[in-house]
C-alpha cells in the first residue's frame, strides 16, 4: 500500500479509497436502472445505503480537519494539489454538515415520496402525494439550513452547492431574468415564422430496435466513443453513468419514432465524452471529478444542440438515417429532418421541450422551488402558481397536474436546487461552442463529414481535461471563453438557428 | 438507525452492514464477467479492492473481540442467534489472521499470475507461468500458516476452511480413498457396457441462441426460478451469483451443440434455488449465508445430475427439445438423449467430464495441492505428477500441459483448498436425493411432468432454509439424511444409472 508521509499524501490515499467506493456505487446504480429485477429493489437500497454510510464515515473521520489544515502549507505551490485540497475540504464541509439521523430520515422520506409520486403521477392525484412531499420539503429545508451554516451561504444556495459548487442566486437571477425577458417575444417570432413554413413531412415507421441500436452505436463511434471502454444499453430514461474506462450510456427505443432515441444517444454521449476526458492522473481524486452539473449538462448540449442539430451535421446524418431505416423520398431529406429537429412549440412537458422553450421550464422550477424552500409558497398553492407562471413564460397552461407539477421526479425524490443547472448548461454550451468555432474554424466543415475531432480536441483541452481545477462554473468559463457565464451566445445561437434558419 | 442495546444487537447491525457491502461486491463481480468492457478492468479492480478493504476493516474492528465475548451469554438460549454469533466469530478469526500487507501482496500476485496463466494456457507454456505460480504458492502458504495458527488446524485445513467450514483432511482422505478404490474398476465396467450399446445418434444443428435462451428460461421457470427476482445472461463461463431477490444466472451458447448449455443452465439454477431459499429473516447475517461450497455444489448437482439426467426428466425434456429446435426422428428420442447425457469417457478436462470420471479429477487436484502446499512436490515436478496420477485414476495421460496442469484457473488465481468441495458436493447430492426420494416417493413421477415442486419443497426445508445454522457440512447432512457424508449413496446412484441404465 501507499506509504503516505505528508498530511496531503494521507488525504490522497483516503480520498482515493472514498473515490473507488463512489465508483462502486455508480455501477450499482446503473445496474439498478438497466438490469435489476423488480424484487431486487429492497436489497439494492440496503447495498447503496451501506456504501453511502461508509463514504460518509470516511469523509467525516475525526482526523480530517487536522489533516486538511496541516496539508494547506504542503500544497501551496502546486496548483493541482491545492485545488484537490480545496475540493477535499468542500466534500468534508458538506458531509460534516449533516448528521447520520437526518441523512437516514431523508433517505426514508425520499424513497417513500418517490414511490407515492409514481402512483400519483399515473393517477393525476397531486393531493395523494402532497403529504409525502411536505415531509420531504421540511427535511430538505433542515438539511439546507445545516449546509447553509457550514458554508456561510443562504439555504437555497447551500442546496444548489451540492450540484453546482459556489452557485449564487444573484448571478442566476440576473441570467434567468435576461432569458425570461427575451424568450416570450422571441418565441412569438419563431412560431410566426414556422407557421408560414411547410410542416415537416412525417417519417413513416416502424423502425426496428436493432436498426436504431446499430445507428446509435455508429454515431457514438463517430463522436469518439470507445466501445472497449464503454457500453450502450436500454433503460426507462436515457442517462450516462460509469467511470473512465467503463462509461455506461443508456437510451430507450420507440419503434414508431426514432428521432428522440437518436438525439438521446447523442446527448448522453456528450456526457460520456466529458467523463472519459477527465484528467486520468487525478482519477478518483476530488479534483479529477467533473466541475459541476451545469458544466456536465453543457457537454451533452454542445453535442446534441450545438453540433448535432446544426445544418452541417444533419446533412451528414440524413443519408445514414435513410440507410439505417430504408427511407426514401422527400421526408428523408436533410431539410425535412432539420424541420423535425427544430420544431418549436409552447410545450407543457420539460423533457419533451425544444431548446427554445426548455429554459422557461427551468426558470419556472427555479423560482418555485426557491419560494417553496423559503416558505413563501405553500404546497397547496403549487399547482396554481405553476399554471400562472407557465402562462406568463410560455403562454400555455397545464391541462392537469400530471402535465404540471407532477411531471418531474426531482422534488419528490429529494432533489432540490438541481433544476437551474439544466438552463445554465444550455447557456454554457452556446458560449463554449461559439468560442470553439472561433478557435477552430474548421468545425462546421468537419461536422458535415461527421468528424468531431476538432470540436472534441477543443473540449478536451478547454473543459474535460481540467476536471475540478477551476473553482466553479464561472472560473471554468472565464478560462475557456474569456468571460463568465452569460446569455449573449445562447441568444445569438437561437436567433441564427430559428430566425435565420442556419 | 437501529438503536442497538446489547452486544449481540450491535454485532447484528455491524454484520448487516458488512453483509450489504459483500452483496455490493457480488454485483460488481457479476458485472465484470457479464458487462464490463476490457478497459474497465483496472478501475474495477480498485473498486473491489476498496470494498474488500472496508469489509476487512469493519470485520477486524478493535471492538470486535469484546463484543463477541460479551454476546455469548446473551444468545445462549437462542439457537439461531447462537449460530449467528458462532459464524460472526468465524469471520472475525479468518479476517484477523491476515494482515493488510499480506492481503495486498496476495491480491497483486493473484492478479499477475492469472493474467500470465491466460496467455500460458493458450500457448501451452507452463514454464512461462511457473515463476508467477511459485510466488502465489508461497503467499498462499504464508496465509495458510497464519490461518492455521488462528484456527488451531493444519495449514491445508485452514485453507479449506475458507470455503468449507470445519473441513478435515482425515474425513476427506477416507471419502476420497473409497472413491479412488471404487472408480477405476467401475469405469472399466461402464465403458465395456457402453461399447456394446448403440452409439448416440448425432443431433444436427445449428441451434440458434434465441431458441436456446428461450428453452433455458422455460426450464428455469419449471424449476421454480422467479424472473421477477433474477436474470439469465451470458458469460464466458457459466456461473450463479447475485443475492436473494436478485439472483444472476449465466450460461454460454454454442450454436453447434446445445446439450452443454442446457445442462449448464440447470446446474446454475440449482445454485440459484439455494441462494433464493436461504432464510429471509437472516438476510445479510452470517448465519443466513449458504453453509459452504460443498453444500452449494450439492444443490447444483442434485438438479443437474440427480434430477435432470434421470430417465423421468429426460422423458419430459425430449419433446421440449424437439419443439425448441424443430428436431425430428430417432436422434431426438428420449432414449438417444439419455445416451448423450450419460456418455462416459476417460476424460482429460475436468469441466467437460461426465459424473463418473469427474471425482477422479478432483481427487487428483486435492492430492497434488496438498503436496504442493506441504512442499513435498515442487512446481517443476507438477506436470509429471499430474500425468502419472491421472493415469492411475482414469487410465489416461494429458496430451500437453494445456490439457493437464494448465487447464484450471484455481491455483493461478490464488484459490487453494477449494477443489475438494466439487466431489464432496457430488456425494452430498446423491445422499440428499436418496433421502428426498424416500421422504417424497412422488418425486420421479413429478419429474416426468417437469414438476420440481416436491423435490424443491424437501430441499427448502432440509437444506436451503437452514442457512449456516448447522456448524458444517456433516452436521447439515446428519440433520437432513440421518448420517454424515458418505460414499454409499453416490456409488449406488452410479451403479443404478450406469450399470442398470435406469
Amino acid at each position: 500500500m501507499n506509504r503516505a508521509e505528508s498530511s496531503y499524501e494521507i488525504l490522497e490515499v483516503r480520498f482515493g479509497q472514498i473515490g473507488a467506493l463512489g465508483e462502486a456505487a455508480r455501477v450499482l446504480t446503473w445496474d439498478r436502472s438497466v438490469n435489476m429485477p423488480r424484487k431486487g429493489a429492497p436489497g439494492r437500497a440496503e447495498q447503496l445505503a451501506s456504501l453511502r454510510r461508509v463514504v460518509h464515515e470516511k469523509t467525516t473521520d475525526p482526523a480530517m480537519p487536522d489533516l486538511l489544515d496541516a496539508a494547506e502549507d504542503e500544497v501551496a505551490h502546486d496548483p493541482w494539489r491545492a485545488a484537490n485540497l480545496r475540493e477535499m475540504r468542500r466534500r468534508w464541509v458538506h458531509a460534516s454538515a449533516l448528521d447520520a439521523d437526518l441523512i437516514a430520515a431523508m433517505a426514508r422520506a425520499d424513497s417513500e415520496c418517490e414511490m407515492a409520486w409514481r402512483e400519483a403521477r399515473m393517477a393525476d392525484d397531486y393531493a395523494a402525494v402532497k403529504p409525502y412531499l411536505q415531509t420531504v420539503l421540511e427535511l430538505v429545508r433542515r438539511a439546507g439550513e445545516a449546509r447553509a451554516e457550514a458554508l456561510g451561504r443562504s439555504v437555497y444556495e447551500a442546496l444548489m452547492d451540492v450540484y453546482e459548487p459556489g452557485a449564487r442566486t444573484d448571478r442566476i437571477d440576473a441570467l434567468f431574468d435576461e432569458l425570461a425577458a427575451f424568450l416570450p417575444g422571441f418565441l412569438d417570432r419563431v412560431l410566426d415564422l414556422q407557421a408560414d413554413e411547410p410542416q415537416p413531412l412525417p417519417l413513416e415507421g416502424p423502425f426496428t430496435v436493432d436498426a436504431q441500436r446499430s445507428l446509435g452505436e455508429r454515431l457514438m463511434r463517430q463522436l469518439g466513443f470507445d466501445f472497449e471502454a464503454g457500453r450502450l444499453d436500454v433503460s426507462l430514461h436515457p442517462f450516462c453513468s460509469g467511470v473512465p474506462g467503463d462509461i455506461r450510456v443508456t437510451t430507450r427505443y420507440d419503434t414508431v419514432d426514432f428521432t428522440q432515441s437518436v438525439m438521446a444517444v447523442l446527448h448522453e454521449t456528450g456526457h460520456a465524452l466529458y467523463n472519459a476526458g477527465l484528467p486520468p492522473e487525478w482519477r478518483r481524486q476530488p479534483v479529477g471529478a467533473a466541475r459541476g452539473m451545469a458544466v456536465h449538462e453543457s457537454q451533452s448540449l454542445i453535442v446534441e444542440m450545438q453540433a448535432c442539430r446544426s445544418a452541417e451535421f444533419i446533412g451528414y446524418l440524413a443519408p445514414l438515417l435513410r440507410e439505417a431505416f430504408g427511407g426514401t423520398g422527400p421526408a428523408w431529406s436533410a431539410g425535412n429532418l432539420c424541420r423535425h429537429y427544430r420544431r418549436v412549440a409552447r410545450s407543457l412537458i420539460r423533457v419533451d421541450a425544444d431548446e427554445v422553450t426548455y429554459p422557461a421550464h427551468v426558470i419556472l422550477r427555479y423560482r418555485l422551488e426557491r419560494e417553496l424552500i423559503a416558505g413563501s409558497l405553500s404546497l397547496d398553492d403549487l399547482p396554481g402558481a405553476w399554471a400562472d407562471m407557465l402562462d406568463t413564460l410560455l403562454g400555455n397552461r397545464p391541462t392537469d397536474d400530471a402535465s404540471g407539477c407532477l411531471q418531474d421526479i426531482h422534488w419528490y425524490s429529494g432533489t432540490w436546487g438541481y433544476f437551474p443547472t439544466y438552463a445554465l448548461g444550455a447557456l454554457a454550451a452556446a458560449q463554449f461552442f461559439e468560442t470553439a468555432m472561433h478557435a477552430r474554424p474548421g468545425i462546421p466543415e468537419a461536422l458535415s463529414r461527421g468528424d468531431f475531432t476538432p470540436l472534441l480536441a477543443w473540449l478536451r483541452e478547454a473543459v474535460h481535461g481540467k476536471g475540478s481545477m477551476p473553482a466553479g462554473t464561472d472560473d471554468l468559463l472565464e478560462e475557456a471563453t474569456g468571460a463568465p457565464l452569460g446569455t449573449d451566445s445562447f441568444k445569438r445561437h437561437l436567433e441564427t438557428r430559428y430566425l435565420s434558419n442556419r
